[in-house]
């Protein structure tokens, strides 16, 4: 797909075909998100990427019971209270049940980590799109990146010591008829620019 | 160019022609940078493209100024260090001279603006290299976004009061003999990824 197309046409899936995705697809996307720049070109961007079916349901199940615990306060941004509202009314489910879920994890203490693991989730979800494959932004690992219960679960994963996550990417076949995402791309409506010319 | 070919050759170009890049060109740019996502579908992204020889003269001499005046302290990250001592010696550009420079800018008050600049720059760096531009991811102004004198100079340009500077990107055509930046895919050593499958 080319390029301009590709980025026009990325849309979020948050619905998914129940059907795995070839790993040879994964490590094209995988390649993808580590051809992303980085800070000094420093390549600490950490992916885990996870298909094993036993642990993306530990995952949900561990991410809904610590939301469920948590108060909302005022000012706080919306979507984090959707998920602590649907936590605690319970089936919440933060990924939507993907083929695979790759978790990007960085440094904590190097100010580009954010800025890097962003720019390897756009490239990946990019990729995902010219695969024909679905893809959304997945931001509740990060909102609990320094939740103690998660950050034990995630280094039995293979987080290392001093790395946290800064964002997710879900990743599958759209639960559409023909197995494709929606491409239609919505209006720009905000997102002003400012020439100084 | 096609989208896994655009991600792959996509490299930083630091030293650009003189030669003024297609408004059309630029437009195409932007219009990759407003449809990369943005948290809760927010939009909030606020682009501003400085092509004007003299801003940017005045922005690379204000920057320079403003570095400075700071000291290197222990555990300074790397670039900045190299910004300061830069500058401390004199006829520093961080900008690297380019057709245009693309800065994005984000409410300050917003968990996600760092993840949609970022998303923006990446889009925007596709899209230059699918265009045939060189770009360079520039981290200067991000440093600097809390800097007085800078902030009232970009307030000056358009940028809203409660926003701030997440990132920014050079654009133009290579200082190549071809004008072409280039593409040979660099090796990624880093950026590790672990399989749970």
């Amino acid at each position: 797909m080319e390029t301009l197309e590709a980025i026009r046409s990325r849309r979020s899936t948050r619905a998914f075909a129940d059907r795995p995705v070839a790993k040879e697809a994964l490590e094209r996307i995988l390649e993808a998100g580590r051809y992303a720049p980085s800070g000094g070109n420093s390549q600490t961007t950490h992916f885990l990427v996870v298909t094993r079916r036993e642990t993306l349901e530990e995952l949900a199940a561990l991410v809904e019971r610590e939301f469920a615990a948590m108060e909302v306060t005022p000012g706080m941004y919306r979507s984090m209270v959707n998920s602590i509202r649907a936590s605690q009314k319970g089936g919440y489910v933060f990924h939507y049940h993907p083929a695979a879920l790759i978790i990007t994890a960085n440094r904590v203490d190097y100010g580009n980590s954010m800025a890097d693991c962003a720019c390897a989730l756009e490239n990946m979800m990019l990729a995902a799109n010219a695969l024909d494959l679905g893809s959304c932004w997945i931001n509740q690992l990060r909102w609990l990146n320094e939740n103690p219960a998660l950050l034990d679960y995630l280094r039995g994963l293979g987080l290392e010591e001093g790395e946290r996550v800064f964002g997710a990417v879900a990743i599958g076949y759209a639960a559409t008829e023909n197995g494709l995402p929606a491409r239609e791309p919505l209006p720009r409506t905000g997102n002003a620019v400012t020439w100084i010319e």
